[in-house]
């Protein structure tokens, strides 16, 4: 049985509530919901965690060396700021698939460069929650080759 | 019944052939015999196309117009340069996925940028012919909602 | 009889159907029947040509030397990228007016750079059809000083 | 009848005496009578103003609003420079067009962007004295739509 | 005996018509001649073939493969605009040698960036039509090592 | 009565005691004490926080949605680096007022870019202690009308 | 008694008439006003002036000296363009303080730049006429320390 | 006997009494005494003229043509933004020496471009007073050759 | 006695289980060992701290102002994103020695730029633990003096 | 007998014993061998010459003139940074032909820059010895015309 | 008794023999002649340089102090590219002045920028030999002062 | 015994006579001999060379091979301009120790790149003349190692 863990980078669990003509109306609680609905039909473990601290997702993503297969990160604003959370990931030997909720090619200039895309194996960006039920299949797909 | 026209840009049809270290073994011949397996387990019509020509591809791009009710391309090297086919894609009113083999952010410097990703819905990159599946499904699902 | 040929470049096929908010809602067989008229009012012989295909639109260009007067040539996107288009057009010893439908410093950065101007002897951009029955005149008053 | 103001910027009033080579050996006088002329046949009422100073052509396009039913304006040198007139030509409700006597995209490089082209309908460029009755003709076209 | 194949990219065709200040009074026909002249005399069998279009030259490069054993190409424009170009060179197993006309560092700052020169073994520039010859006899003197 | 929260960013708890003469010898306490002072005249109900970490910061602005009417925050280094911070404040529906002790166009070139100051209502830079005043006068005044 | 100028720069006399989404509808007058009644309230001598002219600004300022205790200052376009306004305003010894109606950080990128703001004790942007309230009581609290 | 011109730009009226660091304890009509007591030995006729009007200085630059026979010009803070003066001064036919104070090597960046010195013959930088005339002396040697 | 205080980065908790190639096979505590063994036998007190959390290391930095009497810093990913930490540098009065394991030289564009290095009185990159050790004898060394 | 003389660069002293991997096994001397029995051949006079100061390079450009024909040149690592080098071989009224032992687009960008170029007739980079063959050959055939 | 130094640059010596259009007919020694005839007039000693070599340059730079008064230099060249002949110059306490013979902000972009002009009271460009003799005057005057 | 080169680039035989504030009272003679005492307790062999001239640098480099087990470069200037030296020290196979005395990250803008560093194993900037004695230190222990 794969396990995958999924994190959420600053601001996530606002969804739903925050800017609903850009992110639509599910909320971060109904995405994690439908996570495992699809991890349970796959027979994969997923457990998902947000956290709105970069030194905290550096931890999270350390630790999961040695306990999860791959790793489905949305690092939302850190994408464009965090040198440390790309060396985290670059550190642990798991495969990361990174995904975004919107196209970030459609929105400021600033958001268009991601720091941690060049360590993950594939980014998957702009299909809303789809991104990532897409991206927990890229990486069970990913696992299972 | 879901239509959805996949186009495949310029050298594509040396996949397997080329750079096998880069874009792995799998030919295009492989690439759509999956995409319309695929197709066929989701009662959807798939037609794929693979052109080196910008304009034959501005062309098709315009003729989808009407006939089909969706659009996964890898538009391959004129991802960079074309806005042609950037002007194309958003001259139709069909959603459109944007796929790539390898993740665009590995590589050189000029292919970060995407002049075509700004009038798709999504990309997806870097997952080889998963990106063409997963593109696929994202299309479907966009449609099936 | 002053010989005048009209390019028109990639996407302008579908002007009437494409983004009217933008566009209007001529097509270009409006816009070639108004030039038509324009040049039987004046004398002149035009002939109007439309590709997506920056080959074919540099091969015609360079038969119209010899052949034609002047050169009136929207060159679309290809205006932002073809050095091809720009070569063939220095190339041939025909004056050439460029004209834009819409005002291309009211849109994308990218399209505020023009490879092409520099070999023509004047732009006209922003007037919608006009733009090309200004620009027609335009090579019709040079030719006549 | 339609009231239509024409803007001349810095150093227009040098026009046949400066850099022949260029601009050819008309004079400001003789533009303003093909402009009066070309006004005369068309039923337009037509006012020439020419002035050195960023201030004055500020203040001349402010008073414009309620007075003139258009503007053709060559800013010349403070096309380049200037964000006062480029605000100016915004706060009023007046269709404006800008024109040179040259063509922009042969020039200096600083010559190349226009800060006032975006709140103009258009530009003409190139054409020389031409420039300046195509502006004047599409302007009168634009309010005869 | 080594076989060779020779591309000539967009508008080489006007050679000895157009610009003959920059380019000469040689015609396209006569390199071609002196190629094989050339290829007569080294026991190389040489085509040479001309195209203005970037997808004819994508598809003429990729059938080189097998078939010659290394590729003479003056991309000519789209040296400074086709990756597609780029990626069919790289795509194919052949050693290829560019070259050029002109010295593309005294002309405009855009010619001097070269796309395709990192696939090449090198490059030659600006001796006219003996950068033709010389870079066929690179070639040459590349596949004799 | 209105009620509105001030946030003070990284290292501001030193003011007094650091650079004393650029920041003056007031300690964060004693302007505290005055944004009291103000809120008592003015009946505002004032609550202020100090933080050195990004994450907290974000979760006490995500927090105010619902329990505080405005909000002036002065995200010292965090101005100029914080994606996560900008889009917490974007995110909840209060007006922002962003303040800095020190002119910030005077310092460093890369203190001159704010990328909180584009969701905030308005900026206040180089008043000392007197920012925070007329910040809380300006949420206040907005809150007034 | 202190006596403070507060000039008002291009375009600032159509204020209420011009792009009142942006603007709002408070006419210089009006603004005027309120800047005299908070004077009188707080014993300032205030003046008020507007020009379209760059050098009428600059002359303005100069004679400032000696004469003002304090200049309030909203050089609107010529913010981003006068570096002559910016020397008069270093050349003079009293203190000034810069404002601005909208934030110009949410405004186009040629607007975050500031030429005058080094020479300014501080700036404050984006509270349409509680800008200019609070910029005369931010000089008027700097005189008073 | 030589007739030359010396203007000076904007704030150069402040000389003596404004930043004396930098500029030096003299006046500008000092600075105009030395110049005539030059001119004086010279058999040179010298007139000098201060505006802070960009427009001024344009109109006065025109009208040298036919009168002077060289012009010596600080244009102070518009060297480095002015257009129109530079198209002034390129557009008569009078040699053009252009001066500064001080050394704008040693300031601010944006002082280091000057747009109207590639229309002077020379310029002179750095040497205070001796700036000017050395100056007036170089002006008069080129018109002496 | 001297205390020093050593700050490790984020990800610097990996040490010997990432990147083998790069940073070698000593773990965070055999450096912190071999610090203290210097410490041991130069008689000054160390104490080594490693966090993952900018806020964290902000915040113990500042309390190093009057415990401690230098600082050795190894900011790591922050080195390049964090003003945060160069404000807590530079805001307590205690020498500051920045070091690298690797040579930031050798790696990625964005890691060249440091923004703490301003702040330091010097850096020493690329000598794996030895940069640890020579920054403590460099800081030890600074205070004998 | 035409004279052509040959310059070799700074570090070029130590090929055949200096990364192999890039630039061949063949020494210097071996070089100046293949040079001089190709002009044995030719009847052409070769002199080589080697340095790595910058000086003597261009006091030996400078004393070609009279004395040889052609220049042969591999400005190595000056080819980027000499401005010296570039003004000698302009002073002189020989041709110059620029030759690189390796591909110089397929290095650092640094090295894509060739300030030397636009002051020779061609360049040939990437062919290893072959280059300088190619580059006696192409002088050669340039004074035979 | 003053004594000035007067250095030239690399590739002066060439004076008189090159680009005769750019820096008129005049040798170095008929230069060098103009600057004792002048020195005899002022009861200067003056001693002339010329170099090749950034190297020599540094060293007769640093040889100054001590032995004379002011150095006048024409860096040449090395002005663009040359740290080492800056620092030199800072080094001592010796007033230099910066001469060139052509206007360097009429010739490419790579001589706009000059390193060492940052350390020379001033710089005199454009005048030909004239800027020798203004350079020494300048340097004598500042002297005298 | 270990050998070990240190070479002083440009100006540092002016130390301790130039710009004492900033490079500290020591002369070059102080910190060989400091550099002879280190090696004298440690049993190595050193040797120091200083020279202004960057063609000698990369001579007495090259001759480094084979006689020498490290070499300890202050390359001065030359850091930021000599790409010749770059290849100098990456041709020879010996590991290189990068010393400056300033901290460079503190200086101009133009000294924060360094073209040598690349190319050494580490570098040490900062502090004083304690940088040669680290960097000597670092060699050493590199060999040791």
């Amino acid at each position: 049985m794969n396990k995958i863990l999924v994190l959420h980078g600053p601001n996530l669990n606002l969804l739903g509530q925050r800017e609903v003509g850009v992110y639509g109306t599910l909320t971060l609680e109904q995405i994690n919901d439908a996570l495992e609905a699809f991890a349970g039909e796959h027979d994969i473990l997923v457990e998902t965690y947000q956290s709105n601290s970069e030194g905290d997702l550096v931890t999270k993503i350390q630790n999961a060396k040695g306990s999860w297969d791959a790793l489905v990160i949305n690092p939302a604003a850190y994408t464009h700021t965090s040198i440390a959370i790309r060396d985290a990931l670059a550190a642990i030997d798991i495969p990361v698939v990174e995904v975004h909720l919107s196209n970030i090619y459609q929105r400021e200039e600033f958001r268009h460069r991601s720091l941690t895309a060049p360590v993950a194996i594939g980014i998957i960006s702009g299909f809303g929650v789809d991104s990532y039920l897409l991206g927990l299949r890229a990486a069970f797909n990913y696992l299972s080759r």
